[in-house]
């Protein structure tokens, strides 16, 4: 199975000249699934991830199924606001604007074994403002893992030092 | 293991005199997220489901684990403007607010058992939207699952006649 024959490329969205890779139809399929999430589990016990923090949204779609087939842990990385409890936040840039992005305060366990799942790695600032709330929480950011890389963006260079998985690349 | 003591309160949240329900220290614990999963899994083999809806965004928290250990697809439903390629929608209101629900057109297949899964049965407009959704591309709802219900909020009489699973009852 080529994991890549399940993304989807759309030219011109969010806006002209850019190709927004979907990852729908991967999710979409049973088997695609089930094999991505297989892989970056291997991963995940590699390293000894003890806890998986997946940005909003599709952070969720990728880091969930991941936690449940280790039995850790998932903690949200949110938009400001969409927390109940209390916060650390962030500001940081996106590939099209600016955010702030946030985790419960009790999230993380101080010294814990944190591994980052998202859909994509594209500039790398969504990634590296999760890296900055988990260490400040005490963890240690084991690996980031990435349904697809878009490698023309460099984002491994603003999150360079840290393991990176990335199952597809364009 | 009760589930229920894995559910935080918070008062006054988002607005006073609401007591918000927040499923992060259920995820955030292995062990709990597992069996509420295991739990919603044994349910939707009863039902024969072949998909997984999640509305956005805790509805993934929920729905993709149970997706992945099924070994069938997950589809989310999203706000308008967040899903990529050619998508049917529909108007809803919120327990706060008003909203458009989303689904990819190919995200259903006619004659598909799809279950939905979400956090919360609050006063079930969420849920309605995503079975209007589903039920317009041909799909057939056999079941909702939900973490939490409030049982004051009546969301089960906007969806009377679907099957219903509630892991906790506050």
């Amino acid at each position: 199975m080529n994991l890549k024959d399940y993304i989807a490329s759309i030219p011109d969205y969010p806006k002209e000249g850019v190709i927004f890779r979907d990852i729908s139809p991967l999710m979409g399929d049973g088997l695609a699934y089930q094999e991505a999430t297989r892989q970056i589990v291997s991963y995940a016990k590699e390293l000894g991830a003890e806890m998986i923090v997946g940005p909003e949204a599709r952070g969720f779609i990728i880091g969930c199924p991941v936690a449940y087939e280790l039995g850790i842990g998932f903690a949200p990385a949110r938009k400001k606001g969409k927390l109940p409890r209390e916060t650390i936040e962030v500001s940081y840039g996106l590939e099209y604007g600016e955010a702030i992005l946030a985790l419960h305060k009790d999230a993380i366990k101080p010294g814990q074994k944190v591994l980052i799942c998202d859909d994509l790695l594209a500039t790398g600032g969504t990634i590296a403002a999760t890296i900055e709330l988990i260490e400040k929480l005490g963890g240690e950011v084991v690996g980031c893992a990435f349904l697809v890389e878009l490698t023309d963006l460099n984002g491994r260079d603003k999150i360079e030092g840290y393991n990176i998985l990335a199952l597809t690349k364009f």
